[in-house]
């Protein structure tokens, strides 16, 4: 694994999950891997979950970690190519970058979208860059339209509740990513990575969202969706509650009609599902509490999963270093 | 000890002490009792003794140490159970503290009051859902009412300047604590917990503040309290200088009358006490440089003894975690 | 050495640079000699190279790290001695260096010139007070008027380009320091640091600046000034390209006739000179594009050589501490 921004980066996502379940049976498997090795963690955005996640995955495989807030700490950023800086940005991304190639064995960059240029996020407009100049691996802490991380620690954790092998169950589970209300324009990279992800999983997905909410048809591909939530809940194994603004009028919030919010009600049309986040939530909003406290909630399994899918990336790569 | 947020964890605090001792001859005995381990040091509010002080003593111990300044760096947190988060918080506090139970062995928290509701401040509304909801061992780096860390440290560094086997000394030491001009409403949390530790100290402890300034009854209990601080300063041993606000007229600060700024004059009236303070300081208005500056200063050793006094709590925490 | 502030402290530059390229050639040749010892990296300015290389020359000789942003994680620092702390400032610098004096064994601050009071700046009215009040030693990560560990760099890297033994070349390099454009008043730190050192090397300096922007005399000293910039670049084998505003008309940006950006035009001066910059760099306004990606440019191998730079000070202030 050369770089890891997508599901594209993962040879053979079974074997991947496997070995993160391994990883989490022993996680101090081999606390040298990464000796004498450094992870720079670049933050562009806010992070609890990759954050942490991150530097215990590094510290369990013995990487040194810096840890860089990039626009608190460090210099407000330049993105485009042949910029005349004589505005507010202080540093081009491309010296920032060769820098940390100068630095650090391995760059990993969270760099949400901006949500005011449709065609900058969809052309991950920063995460290409790092790309683009980076000579050291790179891993996505979550960019303008994925969060890769986020979606393998989903993958892990629905394997631990679907198991491979799980005989008694001579089906695929059926995975409705369903939109939930919010305040605010939220960015589509769960959800894209999320529905990516599932296309390379042994599951039945479908998506459920208002009308003028559909995601970009790249990600959707031949997924079916539903406008009608009830109807996409009906018997499914997992749901995967998120929400998105509009992707066709972009970061647009158009008026929903109904009430998406998950509840415990809505969980009737279910095969009993397990209720997925990636989390942070807004309660009461997103879904209520009682869904997010029921038994059904495996919201904090995918929490703790973060670390491993973080832990075995980084194997990965430090596999690829060494060979 | 199964969590550490006021004196009423410690067993026996003369044994506690007698521990920090000898932690401080030797801090580096035991480089591996914290290994494996993770501490997540949570910081709410600014910190610089506390943040540093912790990291050392989590250094010493062989513990991981992560920090996460909650604010700046994640989430803005919701503390209300039940509430619709249609506004400004992204997180419920117990969304974070769940993730923090699965990243962490123990979790340290700086949550200070926040000096608009009394009632909140009163019942630690901050701290109480994190003990709530938190699975694993919870210290306090100083909450709404208490700052046991610093008192604790407090309680070390009159040990040191007063010997439990001092034989030439067959009296208690006579321990003052002064109200301090300041220019703002500041919180009780350290006066309520030196007075708690107090308690528990084989010392005579007096309370001098101006009228309007009495603290919360619960934590005065049956200490006197002299509205003449000259009166309080006679033949004191010890004065602790700090300035709080108005409890019974909450976060308020009624005009005071005459001088309180503690002096070299004021100083006369003891038997050559030693000064504490648990800093930052404002100097010339809580103390004068020219006290702050003499010999009978021990600030800067109670400064340092935030190390021993943490690495005893963590210490305390390890063993009870390996029982 | 017992601080490292500036080139003064410095007995031999050249067994330095002979010190630093060896442990560029093994950097984890001596993985414990700073075991058991705490280093304290305060910054009360953004910084990203000084950040990150310090903290991995510190991870390479097995030194702990305290990282303290101060502004945004601790307390607002006062400078003035016998200041009446009644406003905005919560703590005076003598009481945090105190306490870092008490939980470090080195103390490294940025503190840049706040460009507001000329003598405030030229009198390092912030480093002198960690300097007068600390008691362990300081190392200077840029402060108001010299940025030492930047200059050491520069050194390092002007060596590995045009060595001590290469004897084909029986002259001495001639090195520019050019001034190039920029939007708004910058400090004179890197540009007075980088002529002392140069003053120290087996060089010949020049100075390119417009009129209005000679730098202090202090540091110019008799090094030759030229208001030609083309003139000045004839025959050069170094350019050092950084902007700074007026010294006489202190932090005033006076305006400038002609276009001072280096270009690769202006190359066609010198002897394929060298190109190097500090970083970070306003790209199209301090220098073009082409030139920062030319072969000409040995910036990025600066920046790397901030590690080595900050490694060999670290290691002979430890040596220091042991003898």
């Amino acid at each position: 694994m050369k770089n890891f921004t997508s599901v594209e980066d993962i040879n053979d996502l079974q074997s991947m999950i496997k070995k993160a379940l391994e990883i989490k049976e022993n996680p101090l498997a081999e606390p040298n891997k990464g000796k004498a090795k450094t992870i720079g963690l670049v933050f562009l955005n806010s992070s609890l979950r990759t954050r942490l996640s991150s530097q215990i995955a590094a510290q369990n495989l013995g990487l040194n970690v810096l840890i860089l807030n990039a626009s608190q700490e460090a210099w407000n950023l330049e993105f485009a190519d042949g910029a005349v800086m004589n505005s507010g940005t202080v540093e081009h991304v491309k010296d920032a970058v060769e820098v940390l190639n100068q630095y650090c064995d391995i760059i990993a960059v969270r760099c949400f979208a901006r949500m005011q240029n449709k065609e900058d996020d969809v052309n991950e407009s920063i995460l290409s860059q790092f790309l683009k100049y980076a000579k050291v691996p790179v891993i996505s802490l979550e960019s303008a339209t994925r969060h890769p991380l986020q979606s393998f620690a989903d993958c892990i954790t629905i394997t631990e509740n679907w198991p491979f092998d799980r005989l008694t169950m001579n089906r695929k589970p059926k995975v409705v990513l369903t939109w939930a209300p919010h305040i605010k324009p939220i960015a589509h990279a769960v959800a894209n990575s999320f529905a990516e992800w599932m296309q390379n999983m042994e599951v039945d997905l479908v998506i459920a969202n208002p009308e003028g909410y559909d995601l970009d048809p790249k990600f959707v591909k031949n997924t079916p969706v539903f406008h009608d939530q009830n109807e996409a809940l009906k018997d499914a194994d997992f749901v995967y509650v998120k929400n998105w603004s509009s992707f066709e009028d972009y970061a647009a919030i158009p008026e929903v009609k109904g009430n998406w919010m998950l509840t415990q009600e809505k969980l009737k049309f279910t095969r009993e599902a397990k209720v997925m986040h990636c989390l942070p939530v807004r309660r009461n909003v997103e879904l209520s509490d009682e869904v997010m406290d029921s038994e059904n909630s495996i919201i904090y399994q995918q929490a703790k999963n973060r670390i491993f899918s973080a832990q075995t990336v980084f194997s990965e790569i430090l596999d690829e270093l060494s060979s």
